[in-house]
């Protein structure tokens, strides 16, 4: 199902260089793109790409249109990787097949929800008492709405999602398989060597605009709510505690886990495999590196890292070893500074 | 839905000093608690808090009794937090829809299973052939119980629980959304370059009061069974592999990975991110830091700690560098060291 | 249900030595082995435990024969380990109950897809239009199975396995409960301090004899495909990212997270919890230790590590603590060479 160059230009906006009934058949990346196929390239400092690439067509800045023009059809934007991004969104559109609004017969959906106009809902799914679903979501099978969850407009939900009671998320949400809101925190008082459990009496409420990847957990406040902000977007497999706070348009990576009561503002990024641990803030626009451990509050925006780097192993073991010295050979330095301050007294 | 101070003394006991038809409308963190609202003082050391909270009633040990009873009502309790955690099961239990007990239509239930009394069943689950549901115990939605699996009494299974072929969890369990019990323990001969299963021919048997997170994973064992002890609480996102072995009342925080065979003590704590290898066994009492990577068996109690500190990147990378060469630095020191004292040998 | 040892010898080969008529009731570790277990040692080097397991029959080395039949029945084997493997599928087939294929009634199947010889789908399953489901392939309850997916021949889906649109598992698959495979990769251009989406239209495609653990995630690709080769083993809580490549028989413990366009060769190894981060590449044969963040491309196969050693936390701070100095003490370290090498040629 290809589609013409000009028609993405009517569709998208940018400055069409060459033919616009070009047969554009897919998207694909710079190094194996061919002839039916459009690419991009992001900035003017990759212009030796466009010499080796085969594609069709390509969308360049304005500092590549010469160079993109000499060798065949282009697409002129300010900011390439942008449109590349809004292209990729008309594009999935085009192709989507277009399905009517449904409630599958075999979903179970409790007299007192409120479903909203044109929502979809999934083979087996359950609504729950007093739910809110907004107008023109799609609920997937097996998702469960607990009593008294909503989920807002336009949103996405795909397989066996589950949002517990009373837990809100926003509209145009997209909430991919395995995701849990709500389950509840992680809280025991001690007591003669066990532990004695707290409900958790809180919930989960989430903004506006929030994608949340596959088996992502986010638990519900203890007394308080978790709250996760407008634009927020979590990859898979992230653990978010309970009570935690995530400022707007925060992003995180796979694998990333934040203890209860951690504050981390808007604009962060977190990588991959990063611990931040409880009971501290993170101001806005900080950005964690990938598999750092966050043990303090940080209050100035930056990059901030930690962690150990990888070497052939038999190099590492005796670098580890050493570090398990590391405060001895310190002293070890400062016994010789001494001495050396002492001779040079003697001597001079 | 308020309660009075009275009420609640009523049932939790603690010495009420002050009104007790004073009528609560929640339970609220000492910072935000506003006049309606009960909140606990854990220990007397947080006394200048009492000061500054606009709570109407506090929770208080005794010797932070005559400054909370200056300044309106409290609960005496020698171990508030304690109180305080009785007191949320209390209002959770006073505050949720009584439920009567039943079995979903659309449920499976393989005519050979045993469904203890007062037993419920969601939509869409499956229990199977021989499998075992103790009295009271609720199963949410699309639990999936395989061939002669058990739950004990007054278990909560929330939404998409596994519980695989033979495993057994004991009575008062919480499982939330997610859990899987009894997948394959990771296990393969190497074999030409190639991988041959292990097939998995334990179960996995979980004791009583155990809690267990959003999307946590147990493995079944290879030929024995992976064992998890009697009020051990597990986190979210946590793995735990085939053969393990979780002393009684051990606590894990989020994504902790514990690595197959590897056994662990009673009263043992985990942060949350920490990787426990295999084949290693922790005493009892054994507390191990956040992200910290468990390399070898531990004989004493005490807190056990390893993760490369944070900083700024750009500290980050030069400390990172000297790292690599800190071996050989510490070679250096020890030439100085020689170097020095063959001098002094020289000049004494 | 026990088998004779000669049945055993006679299905899967060996050199029997001892009684064939001596029934074996159970496989056990050879610690804990009884009269009527069957256990195995792998390697000459662990001769010594021969003489105090009560096992009543061993799998041995040649080099064992002799020290083994001296205390009983044995079946001699040039690699135990894998007879042991091969042993524990043919045990589990002898004591699986047969089970006929059957599509259970409350299953959702799109008239479209197209379903194999012998195929069973579980209770609530969904199979979209067009999904293909190869011979004798068991899907288990709640899965999905979305339009275009695709899963081959002789595979086993636990419950509520997710395989998204257009996506492709092979031939003999074993998918854990909880699988994700094609949610969105996590892409998003940056703009205003906002994130828009980068809509992923590639898919995943994963190859014959893989296995991929509970609650483990396989992001689709951007454009390209996310691509597993044949024979790869996941363990549980894996999370791919998008447009990875990984090679052919390459195997990965639990809690691994592999960041976008890494690409990983074949027969390779990631030990738990370690974080591979996107664009870079390694090598065949390459073996990544527990833990270690692989933050470059590795070329050449060997085994490769980076953690910090646990210690107890006392000496951890003061060791962390020196970490941060480094550089510092790097640079002291220098200063007093460069002293020294000063002062000898003054005195020299």
């Amino acid at each position: 199902m290809s589609r013409p160059l000009g028609a993405i230009v009517d569709a998208l906006g940018g400055q069409l260089v060459g033919n616009p009934s070009l047969e554009i058949l897919r998207l694909a990346p710079l190094a194996t793109a061919t002839s039916c196929e459009l690419s991009f390239v992001a900035q003017a400092r990759y212009a030796s790409q466009i010499a080796t690439t085969a594609a069709g067509a390509l969308i360049v800045p304005p500092a590549l249109q010469e160079a993109a023009a000499a060798r065949g059809a282009c697409v002129v934007s300010e900011d390439p990787y942008l449109y590349f991004a809004r292209l990729t969104q008309w594009w999935r559109a085009q192709h989507e097949p277009a399905e009517l609004a449904s409630i599958h017969p075999s979903a179970h959906i409790d007299p007192s929800a409120v479903i909203g106009e044109g929502v979809s809902i999934g083979a087996g799914a359950v609504v729950g008492p007093g739910a809110h679903i907004g107008a023109g979501t799609r609920i997937g099978p097996h998702c469960v709405l607990a009593r008294g969850a909503s989920v807002g407009a336009g949103s996405l939900l795909y397989a066996r999602v589950s949002i517990g009671e009373r837990c809100a998320v926003g509209a145009r949400a997209i909430l991919h398989p395995g995701v849990v809101i709500g389950a509840d925190g992680f809280g025991f008082a001690p007591h003669r060597g066990e532990w004695v459990k707290i409900e958790q009496l809180g919930a989960v409420r989430i903004g506006d605009d929030v994608e949340i990847g596959a088996n992502t957990c986010i638990d519900r406040g203890a007394l308080d709510d978790t709250v996760i902000g407008n634009g927020v977007k979590l990859d898979n497999l992230i653990q978010i505690g309970h009570n935690v706070r995530i400022g707007d348009h925060t992003a995180m990576a796979g694998c990333v886990g934040v203890a209860g009561t951690a504050v981390i503002g808007a604009h962060c990024s977190v990588g991959g495999g990063a611990i931040i641990l409880g009971h501290l803030s993170l101001a806005d626009r900080v950005n964690i590196s990938a598999a750092t451990v966050v043990t303090r509050s940080i209050h100035q925006p930056g990059l901030y890292t930690g962690m150990f780097p990888i070497d052939d192993n038999a190099a590492w073991e005796k670098n580890a070893a050493s570090l398990k010295q590391l405060n001895r050979l310190r002293e070890r330095v400062r016994a010789l500074e001494q001495r050396n301050d002492t001779d040079k007294n003697r001597t001079s």
